[in-house]
């Protein structure tokens, strides 16, 4: 049960999106932009950050969520983001996805524990700045809507077919409102 | 020196806005939205909460800033935010916003840390549901701001007057591109 009434009963982050529209707006452009949007990594790639980082912080339902996006949208598909979990450097992923879950990691426990020599890893294993910037905000904005969907106790279902249904609808139509996942009831 | 080229001179998140205004625009409609849009904490409560969680994050821009913003909007001005950084329980604020800022620490840490006598005291202190979620999410989103600046090292001046300059303009103007702040040369 969510520590407050959010007048629907739809899951994780997409009660708190339609409780408070004036923020929800801001926050699924937010998710749109840095896990759609035009960019050198890839949706999958950029899916698996989000993923690893919100199982960093122990979200479950901002984990499966994204897992299963990553998974629907990557090369290997859920054994991919398995590998990824258990130890990024064995998986089958980039030297450049390696070193940009590196400094996704640091800045999951803090902003201040990123290095240059940790840029400069990521560098040689040719990530450009823009790739950079956006595992760093990535990571960031994880540690953001996981705080937000934990802190207010939302609900995180069990049934992983749910997980894998709204990620179906996620490559199709995206987190902007206007989906059908923010306006129908649930 | 910032770990990637912004192509600008500007401080703290202010250069990170300006080089990304994809993902910048939504960061500021977030800010704007939770800090100034309409809502029963005052605006110097809520920039009171992002100082708080600045200062734990021990982000400095963001810390000075958002002390300085708080500073600017509420009674007792910069000794009132002083109060709270030394130890809120004995600082001069409401019992709501005591309450608030004990949920606010908690999600600093992690969501899951939240507990559902934490929501009760608050509760009891008066605060309303849309004032816990927008002191959840005022607290997840600058886990987020904070992370984004340290981790990718933008400068955070030395110069108490720029935070002063800065809070005089987000007093007047507030947070959207669209602001000198934003479309200047810094």
């Amino acid at each position: 049960m969510p520590y407050i009434d959010l007048n629907n009963h739809a899951p994780g982050i997409i009660g708190l999106l339609r409780f408070r529209p004036e923020t929800g707006r801001p926050l699924s452009e937010l998710a749109e932009v840095l896990l759609r949007g035009p960019h050198p990594l890839t949706r999958g790639e950029r899916e698996l950050i989000a993923a690893y980082v919100s199982a960093l912080n122990r979200c479950q339902f901002c984990a499966r969520s994204h897992a299963a996006s990553a998974a629907a949208q990557l090369p290997g598909g859920a054994s991919t983001v398995e590998q990824v979990q258990t130890d990024p450097d064995q998986a089958a992923i980039s030297d450049k996805m390696k070193e940009l879950l590196k400094i996704a990691a640091k800045v999951q426990r803090s902003g201040t524990e990123v290095t240059a020599a940790d840029v400069a890893s990521a560098r040689a294993a040719d990530a450009s700045d823009v790739e950079i910037h956006d595992a760093v905000l990535i990571a960031a904005a994880f540690c953001m809507y996981n705080r937000y969907v934990d802190g207010l106790a939302t609900i995180a279902p069990d049934d992983e077919a749910m997980y894998a249904q709204n990620a179906e609808r996620i490559v199709a139509i995206g987190y902007l409102p206007g989906s059908d996942e923010l306006n129908n009831d649930a």
